[in-house]
């Protein structure tokens, strides 16, 4: 498709958060009913996920800070990073790895101010101006999309398309994930582009076989990582 | 009443907190309306609320905290407290001066080790138990109700009245706060107990003249203050 040429800029950053991008799985007790949300995660652990985003927009402070903490216990084991939508209040105090907010939420400079040296944070936007001004105000990452259509979200707003995401992810300095609608079909050509890698709710919370899915999402992510 | 007799066990706590916690005005748009919650609050602070707790349960983070900062600018120029309600994120980067947690929250422990020293926990419950755990935890005050039927939170649960209230309040070592129902037609006799001061919604959010109400709200305390 074209994507992959010219520099990568985002070869120079943490070898580590840039492996764990390539694919976070974001939690949804709704989707992965009956069966137990931590119990999906763990089966996407098994597989090989190396990120878990908390997002239960449903639950209480306390119920989410416990839900947090079994799944920071379950990351641990497992060693992949735990994110927590929104609420950095729960993030720290399930001593997760980072949070990702959008432009509803706190800014991410004032999040910037607040977290511990090291704590990641991940900004969602698909504006490339505002990207910028996110990574300049501390973002270590961005959510681009929706890149589909997407069902799990239904503030996520029109599709983006695959060019204007390789577009974000050529102009912004840190690694862009992307997010909205994404299959183990689809993997391949967002793989294609100079995306780092993708977010999912959907095609992870809903699989039957969740480790599988979740070898089928990064597959094309590590087949290119492996490329000369 | 015979609610006054006895050793008084919260007179040695810090005295700027006592006084400040004499009148807790809760924000609530929605009862404000149509007026702004914050020109409600500003008239509050005018007739002399030394507190005021942000609780907007339906707004975003982002929103929650814009809101914050208004707020502790506005409480910053009256010298009033700023509690901010569940969220120690949004209170933390508001600059408020605490956050108010019950028992479906972040647990008092949890955020005991997360905020900057000096920084007020506030605990809902109504059990003796319950609350002496919350202040060896941390808690530096306890709300207690609802003393009466209240309309402005569904969750509140049945009326404990004068009584109990009055049994929390000698039995814990922090001021406990009387809330859930309160008008200034009440005010008189929930200061004929050893609650330390009230919280409202309601009674200042729907005043037709939210100063007088914060008078009328606060003059018990006041009066009994300064009794020899």
């Amino acid at each position: 498709m074209g994507f992959g040429e010219g520099g990568c800029t985002i070869s120079t950053l943490r070898p580590e958060l840039l492996s764990a991008l390539r694919l976070i799985v974001i939690t949804d007790q709704g989707l992965a009913a009956p069966r137990a949300m931590e119990a999906v995660v763990e089966k996407a652990l098994l597989g090989g996920a190396p990120a878990i985003q908390l997002r239960e927009k449903e639950k209480s402070s306390g119920e989410l800070l416990e839900v947090g903490q079994r799944l920071r216990e379950l990351t641990g084991r497992y060693g992949a990073l735990l994110f927590v939508n929104d609420r950095f209040d729960v993030a720290l105090a399930a001593g997760a790895d980072g949070v990702h907010v959008g432009p509803e939420d706190i800014s991410v400079a004032a999040l910037r101010e607040r977290v511990p040296a090291g704590f990641i944070i991940g900004y969602s936007c698909d504006d490339v101006a505002e990207a910028r001004r996110a990574v300049g105000a501390g973002a270590d990452y961005i959510g681009c999309g929706a890149v589909y259509g997407t069902t799990t979200k239904t503030d996520a707003g029109v599709a983006i398309g695959l060019e204007r995401l390789n577009a974000m992810a050529t102009a912004v300095a840190v690694p862009v994930v992307a997010i909205g609608g994404i299959t183990p079909e689809r993997a391949g050509e967002v793989a294609a582009t100079r995306a780092a890698g993708i977010a999912v709710a959907g095609a992870v919370m809903t699989a039957e076989d969740p480790a599988e899915a979740v070898g089928c999402l990064m597959e094309p992510f590590q087949s290119r990582a492996a490329e000369p």
